[in-house]
């Protein structure tokens, strides 16, 4: 059975790859209240083929929008305002027949059909949402994170569907979210409130990478975040930079002295108590990480493309990547930017600044932290607005159950290699909610690349990756039934 | 002669402010190359009202972009790009009847049609382009600065040639550029290349304010300006802040870094050697200034509305805005600052910074030292260019002169008081052009009033003072004609 649908997807790659085209091409840009109704239409695809290959209860389930309160320890109460909710999909097949007389393993599979802003689109070599080929890989906004990946999934349960009778040898719910790029707040209270829906003994999630070409990976730590802005205000109005220079307060000044201080020169970050909960990685892990063939300058001059490297004193790149928080300044609004001159000083500024978290940070802690020590460095004549904008708790997960090996021992019999464990350093805030209100353990088995452009210009997914994949999901799935 | 044209002026003030409202329709934005049909719209329509009033060899003349070299104290030369360039408008009357057996005084009236962008839109409370009355003020951009200061002069002129058998009094050469507010340059060029062509015994230029409402003023010192881009680069590409942050250089926050240092806490500006050129204002100067009428305070909640005025310990109000320099950040370009989160790594952040300079500093020389200190502070993994988008030298103008008694005498038949004595804030780039290059006294005599709102939303211009303006002009230009 596993053999066949192996084969029944090798013989189907071209048609799994054009129908993967097909759903790159809708612009499902979730942070976009403009493209609402291209985002329903990416749900309404995914659940249209879950339906088409076997799976049943298919469903859009609407997200309600909820006002996420979050409370820092100390200060008001945070209510995060609510966006626009994305719905999710879900579908389930749940009467596989029992193994050995003991019913079938439930595995529950995670991905979402949302994607990142194509911002700046002049970088492009090819249009974000028309999928093109190039060197092997297929470039398009969402090809790696998460479309193509999600799309692995669907494709292996099809694959099993049609090479066992129209059913499957195992339970399985599928989950896909459309919100996971603006903060997945609509799934993350769906978790809470019907946790009963999403059961099962395990999850499998594809939305991380493996550590190099050829190298299976599993991803098993992960970084949480706070995304955030402050609103400097200063005059009541933009004022004339000659009348006024020299007695107004300038609110872009005052950011830039705010973020001066936010991080030293040296990349650590100058919040107090801010590093007070981070646990290091075990002795174990961090010895593991220094058997990873990774090479800083290589990754420096391929990856990163600066003149140097940047952070923290003391830590390999690994370690200021996977096991350390950061904090990074996405962009600042107000005044003027546009071509020449405008001799203005602005009447407010905004800076999009977002901290990554390691265990044991907390999201709402430390948002309490960097709100009190951001409004206690306030310049004068400012006026100061420090808004949560939204949040995900870092995450371990457990490498010490059968799933795990199970789905090593598949990813050997395709890549004929020792699977390698990494963390990663985004945020996948779902996975923290898998565990914490399913206590569902969870398996991090991403196919990207470290080169795959992932929230920037190019994004790509490296075809050969993408069929692997899914035989490593056919492989895994085929042999988790009986545990 | 003068009664008769005082009495013209005050039987046509209705039809005067409605051809100002024709041309405040006119969205002759300069810095917007959208708008370059527009702004040679605006010319025309200047040139038109010249010849239909009776001024002669009405002419546009092109500007030819030049590139400007400005040769810094040290390292290479500055090569600024040239912009597209707008015309002048030039006229002349030259053939007035000599007073007492000698040639009639020739009088080079400056001002310019162009005006400021007009971002951000929604604070306008009436379109910036529909000119509007309310409250005995017309609103619009370009009301004050300097269309409607500039119109006084035209309806000046047409009065005297009215009621003057179609001559006037007096020699009269008029240029009305369209690049003030983008430095200016190309006239800059015109005064240099053909300084035969604006030959004048007294400059007159309405551009500036009155100190207060009813109170004639001239100003005698304008701040100098440097303007510049400081582009920071870092990873080749955005990248992910997850996968990223930690390693990868953030241009954002090299920025702020860089902008942290350029002015401290009490906004005293870091840059080495800054204000080794700065000349105090004379004792005379600094207690005539104190004697002025003016209520911190009052000027913070009135025409700033921060919580707190901002600025160099140890010197007043007046004296930070007009006899100091000052830095101000205009805004910052780059990543993301769309509604929602991105989590970008950006690639590239520009920011626009300008300073206003005093006498005697240079621009060439102030940029050279900026540009030095800001490549000394760049933060590591970060590469910087620093650039010069426009420059004016700062001038004091002479008040020791028959031409400024003339002056003083007409505002005080218009207002009834006695004229005060000011320094500007601001920039008129070409004032030190027509001192330095034309040798040629300069009156600087506006009717603007400090809360007009220069460059920001919601410029207006009362039209009170527009009539008396006028008349002050009318009465000027009658009694200088025998000096």
């Amino acid at each position: 059975m596993t053999i066949a649908a192996v084969e029944f997807a090798k013989n189907n790659q071209a048609r799994f790859v054009e129908e993967l085209k097909d759903l790159l091409r809708i612009p499902s840009i979730s942070t976009d209240p403009e493209r609402a109704a291209d985002v329903r239409r990416a749900a309404e695809f995914v659940a249209a083929e879950l339906r088409r290959i076997g799976m049943e209860n298919v469903k859009l389930i609407e997200t309600s929008t909820p006002e996420i309160v979050l409370a820092p320890c100390d200060g008001p109460a945070q209510v995060v305002s609510a966006r626009e909710g994305h719905p999710m999909v879900y579908a389930d097949y749940l009467h596989a027949a029992p193994v050995n007389g003991k019913a079938a393993t439930t595995v529950l599979v995670y991905g979402h059909y949302d994607v990142q802003p194509v911002e700046p689109l002049d970088e492009w070599l090819s249009p974000p949402f028309e999928p093109t080929e190039r060197d092997g890989n297929i470039y398009a906004r969402g090809a790696v994170d998460d479309k193509g990946q999600m799309w692995m999934h669907v494709k292996a349960l099809e694959s099993l569907f049609a090479t066992n009778g129209g059913t499957l040898p195992i339970n399985v719910r599928v989950i896909i979210e459309g919100e996971e790029e603006v903060g997945g707040e609509g799934i993350a209270a769906f978790v809470r409130e019907h946790p009963d829906q999403l059961r099962a003994d395990v999850a499998l999630v594809s939305d991380t990478e493996m550590f190099a070409p050829d190298l299976p990976t599993l991803c098993v730590g992960l970084r949480g975040m706070i995304y955030t802005e402050i609103e400097a205000r200063g005059a009541r109005t933009d004022l004339h930079s000659g009348m006024y220079g020299g007695a107004a307060p300038n609110p872009h000044i005052a950011l830039a002295q705010i973020i001066a201080q936010l991080k030293d020169s040296n990349g650590h970050i100058s919040i107090p108590g801010f590093y007070d909960k981070v646990a290091a990685p075990t002795a174990a892990e961090l010895a593991a990480w220094k058997t990873l063939p990774f090479d800083e300058e290589h990754y420096r001059e391929t990856e990163v493309g600066s003149i140097k490297l940047t952070g923290e004193a003391g830590f390999s790149v690994l370690e200021r990547t996977w096991a350390r928080p950061t904090l990074e300044v996405h962009g600042i609004a107000g005044g003027f930017t546009g071509a020449g001159a405008k001799t203005v000083i602005p009447a407010r500024a905004l800076a999009k600044i977002s901290m990554r978290l390691v265990p044991d940070q907390t999201p709402a802690e430390s948002f309490a932290l960097y709100k009190k020590y951001v409004e206690s460095i306030c310049p004068e004549g400012i006026t100061l607005e420090v808004r949560l904008i939204h949040a995900g708790d870092p995450v371990v997960v457990s490498t010490d159950n059968p799933y795990v090996r199970a789905a090593t021992e598949a990813m050997h019999t395709v890549f004929a290699k020792e699977t390698v464990f990494v963390r990663g350093g985004g945020s996948i805030p779902i996975v923290g909610d898998f565990i914490r209100e399913l206590g569902t353990p969870t398996l991090l088995m991403g196919f990207g690349l470290p080169d795959d452009n992932l929230h920037a210009p190019n994004e790509k997914f490296h075809i050969a990756n993408f069929h692997r994949g899914i035989e490593s999901i056919v492989r895994f799935l085929s042999s988790v039934a009986a545990i």
